[in-house]
């Protein structure tokens, strides 16, 4: 995750705006869908080439144009001169190693953000990077490979015709980002089950020593989900306060209730984080309380030991005329009973065992 | 506290205001009375249908209507059609896990409050969620389950007729506000005791082995609760800045004052959470101090017996004429004491024992 | 301290501006001092009915009403209706457990401060709540109890005509926040004593087993001042950015001194609070560090006798012909003495002793 | 790095504007390139004399005077007489110790840059202030040293006719920016092989002993990274709000991808350093960990030798008719063997083994 | 340093603007110097009546009147009549224990300021308070003793006829504050000096003992030190925002430089506190695993000798028909021997030792 800022490397010494891909592809052939809907048509299709495109540029109708997999630079040059968009947007598309953020230029907006998917139990996520660019009447999505995760949407706009197919392109828009920001309230769900599953592991005392490793390993995920999550946010208040005329009045309270969401959501993960952080804390208490405890009982033992063999050394010496050593064996049994009871408890009464 | 993120997860894929219930319900069937009041007029009754309500709106005088329990799907769509209020307002009331808030639309006010309750003595707490829609002239409550949270405003507006009655629907919603707020003292009394005893616990050495887990169970309570009522402190500012006209200014002096109270019950949670945490750094020294005496204590028991068993094995030896062996017992119990004798008085002068 | 919020909750439920008594009372009965001053006259009594007042209500010179002990329900509902305070600050006046704070009204100013005292060495506090309504020529203090705190108010009310006399209301409010201001002064004068004992205790190594409790202590307490004195400053800052006309502009600069004296005061209290923390670590280091060298001694003097010890044994054993026990006593002496030699030369060496 | 502050105390007592050398000389001799462009024209020559530049100052084209190496003061006079650059300009560009900054002037800016290279693979840094002056058509560099930082964009100038020359000083001042933070990235990469390095070394438990020194080295030239780089991203937000004419607003879009690159380094750069943190605490967890787990071991394996030891003290006794003895010598061993076995049982089921 | 409030407590009680002099004097008699330019005469003369100061009221040249050492009650007096200086102000000269502050009043500013010098290599510091009152053509500075800090300023003055002559009071006020600033480089000269000192020491493994103490010491100071220059800054700021007419623009870009001087002053200082803290740190850590190591090969150490004790101790008991008594003495000291030698090569194979 940290590493995403390596490969940008190269393009040091570049002219801004040099159309390269940066980031490792996810799928190397790049897959073109298109629907036309009016609140009267729907349209949907897939593309070979970009002519036919161009041409709903003139409809009135709202244009939604999906491209997943990685796009070509020829394509790229090609929206660049057809829909006017400065090539530093165009270089942010290519490069899939971006932070989250929103831009608003004169009669576009651009829009990036990041679809996050544990791959399995052990929150070995994909961040999958998701650009929008929103124009009057035409809405260009970028993704880094082909799945269903928009297909809701889809499904939506086929079915919902008197209120979705009756708002403009900030309305598909704000779907898309609901989209996304609804898969991360999937993705706390198994976080939930974790770190659940951990508080119980713990408290049952059960396999201790593997859990730190398995807490920091979570915790080293959170950080970087919080990275990827926390300018959602940001982006979200932006668009609020935009001046841009892309973004209607009527469309404020979605993107405001999409900013809710994401308050709650990193919050939410902050608790965990906070959960994590006092699992780890109680987990050293512990292991040092524990440590001591064994530590205290052996010296105690070593405690009890120590005069009694020294009167065993006494016995053994070799000195003439020792009386004691006539006073009988049993004698020196109950010394050697005697002195541990006495011990065991003096430490008793001192709460030392 | 922190898995009321879990369910909303089910949503994700569904269209925003896709009436669905979240969060586990309280008391599954609703339950809903009407008071409507003026200065001269009182009426209280139980709905059975949702017409009776609507009648209301042509009224002057001020409507409350408290919705107890989980409401209808029905009702909620009746709600928004015959008053206007948004689809994303109506999710938001049923989603029984969302996060304090104040929001302002053109004609009504939306409000999430949560109440708090401590169910025994071991802070399990109930959090319940209140929702306000004020209105002019109506307001609609929504909570979780019937309980009398509620009792003493009804029976202030029976008897406070030339106060309370001659204020609009914004004092009434500032009066539940004040109620729910008031419970948060309620809460702290509890706390107050709990801590004070934990403290008095402490300072009387009385089983600090199950202290910790004690001190951490509260801290953790106090995170959860201080979540639930930081933002209404947010929430009350946001309506003194609020610019709606539902709000008059001669409320906002009550604002400003339930703001205060919100302000001081946070000042003191956070106090209480500062002496928890003192008191576990307390604890975490005094056993580390009261293990290291231990520790040195038989450090130096054992030291003082090491040169002792070295001398009587010195004389357990089987050589030939050794002279100190002739020169009698007793001689050695001279040594075997002078030499304990002089460590201690020599560990006592270096302070260590 | 703490505790403050306590007994507030009894007022849960109530409506809002009832007139109850919260907090602990120092003194039952009120004491009500009258000081009309102007510059040509200067009137003092002690009154004993509200009506004494009243009439002073029309006059142009300015009237200082000192109300020590607790006040009564019904002259506090007088003072409401005749000087037209809102319910809401008569309650605040009653409850003396409430944060230091400005408001500003229509026509008059409701500031609440404390006044910390120091009872005896060991920093048991007093703190007395101190409420000023400040009215265009009029002023109402309401102090806990009766003392001379306000004494050199009154004097140079009595000598300085010229200056203090010519002024309005709102010199003498900022003349009674100085005075409460310069109290701290004299707190923080006995915490420094306190501290630099504290520091030469420690440096002299003497008691070192009690310092930790009693940095603690102070430490606690320095919390309590710190939150009894920091809203002072932000209410000074409120008073000087206030658009009331009851402050006068040539006031400000006084108000800003005493705005600077309560910020040095701040940072005076958060040095001694750095102070005292750095205290504890260096406790908690060289208590650690001592004992580590303890155990470190005592770990190196077992070390030398154990290979003496073995030593002993093997020529305790009974094989049969063992060459060395020949070689006569004295050689073993020589090995006995040569070992621990050679071993302190070389821990000497590794600087371990 | 921090001593960048000594050599300036030399300056103490002289006037503002005094133009001394503060700093280290890099390179005693200065080397003076200018290039001249507009979009037809491109003129590349070495400087020898003052006198070459001025006459340039006329031109309509595009003038970049690069000074390489220490200018000579008489140079600077120059320089501030000719172009009409304040005297305190003149003396921050002579000292090479300066922290990154942006100011406007009427008639030019003057920017402060470092440009980061780290020399080896133990991150021993050169840092090289690079100071910019941007007027109207005419753009002054100063770097410490001559090298090829700058050769890309000279060749771009020559290449890119259609963009880049048709551009003003400002685009030349933002090419300049944006390849001193292109150098950035190439720092993070080899700061990513050396974080990912040490990850792997620690995971594989490989020479522990030497990784927090290094780790510490690392982080400490982090500490130093960030401080030269931060105020870049703050400087660049400084160009996007001034108001300066000499920024047009065609150019705000690169300086705002530039601000984006180093929010993004410095987002990097910052996650290193908690990692980096975090493998310090994971490294001192291990060794106190592994430390406890041998004392624990070695303490429980003195504790199964001391009874044992006792035993053969007792038959080492002189008593007579000690009636053990007579058992016979294999019953002891029997003994010596059930006694650890006990012990080693009980120790596992205790988990302390 | 923390006690400065300390004999403020004394004013307690005192009518604001009451003129005593607080803080422990460093000169008791005041020495007063005038310096009277403009760009064609300079006049510099001692002061003994106050009367020859009031005369330069009237001219058009700028007077400096400089007072070292404790001034006169009656002089303070007089020049809060003559100059119309407020008597708080007048209050807050004669406190040698203010914070640096700013305060722009109608007709003069008012200027506190720290002189910081070490007075020894042990960083013990004397905190000189420089207050500054500039007016339109008349400056007045009062110091605490009387040295050569100014003596700078005077020499240019009588140089720089051109430049500084031509300039007003502002200009004269921006010179002081410089030469002030500039102190602190030389300050921060020495403070480099002790901390590289102090790293080599470290680095060294000299003297580890007395580290420690010296870094806590030198810490401290550098707390002080911050505390006493960070307001230099925000007065800085506040004197650039400040709107009054005193400051003319063109000594606008004269403050930005001693602001920017201070910044870097202020990062440098807290870059050695962050120095001073890890090698704090640095050094617990080394004592820690230095012990650890110690503890652990005594340990080992022990563990070595145990089994081989126990062994002796079989034979010498004194059981009949031992079988092994006849096998031979050297036959045990193959024992003796191949038990170590396997502990140790076990102990090598875990990496114990």
């Amino acid at each position: 995750m940290i590493k995403s800022v390596n490969s940008i490397s190269k393009k040091a010494g570049m002219a801004p705006g040099s159309l390269i891909h940066v980031g490792e592809p996810m799928q190397p052939e790049s897959n073109i869908r298109l629907i036309n809907y009016s609140e009267e048509n729907i349209e949907e299709k897939q593309i070979q080439s970009f002519d036919e495109i161009v041409k709903y540029k003139e409809s009135d109708s709202v244009t939604w144009v999906m491209i997943e997999g990685l796009p070509t630079i020829d394509m790229m040059t090609q929206i660049g001169k057809d829909f006017g968009i400065h090539p530093l947007v165009l270089e942010d598309i290519l490069n899939t190693q971006h932070r989250p953020k929103f831009e608003a230029y004169d009669n576009y907006l651009h829009i990036v953000l990041k679809s996050l998917q544990s791959e399995d139990e052990q929150f070995n996520m994909t961040y999958e990077q998701i650009t929008l660019l929103v124009l009057n009447n035409f809405v260009f999505t970028f993704k880094e490979k082909t799945d269903d995760l928009f297909q809701p949407i889809i499904d939506r706009i086929k079915t919902d015709r008197g209120h979705f197919r009756s708002l403009g392109s900030d309305y598909l828009a704000y779907a898309i980002l609901d989209t996304v920001v609804d898969q991360y309230f999937i993705l706390i769900d198994s976080l939930d089950k974790a770190v659940t599953s951990l508080e119980d592991t713990f408290l049952n005392s059960q396999s201790k020593e593997e859990t730190p490793g398995t807490i920091r390993k979570i915790k080293k995920e959170i950080i970087t989900v919080r990275k990827n999550i926390s300018p959602v946010r940001e982006l979200t208040v932006e668009m609020l306060h935009s001046e841009s005329e892309l973004i209607l009045d009527k469309t404020h309270i979605y993107l405001k209730d999409v900013s809710d969401h994401a308050t709650h959501i990193i919050d939410t993960i902050e608790s965990y984080s906070d959960v994590l952080s006092d699992l780890l804390d109680i987990h050293a208490t512990d292991v040092s309380y524990q440590m001591n405890d064994v530590m205290q009982i052996l010296a105690l033992y070593s405690t009890i030991f120590i005069p009694l063999t020294f009167i065993s050394g006494i016995y053994g010496m070799n000195f003439e005329n020792i009386p004691e050593l006539t006073w009988g064996y049993p004698a020196i049994w109950a010394v050697f009973i005697a002195i541990p009871a006495g011990m065991i408890f003096y430490f008793k009464k001192k709460k030392w065992l």
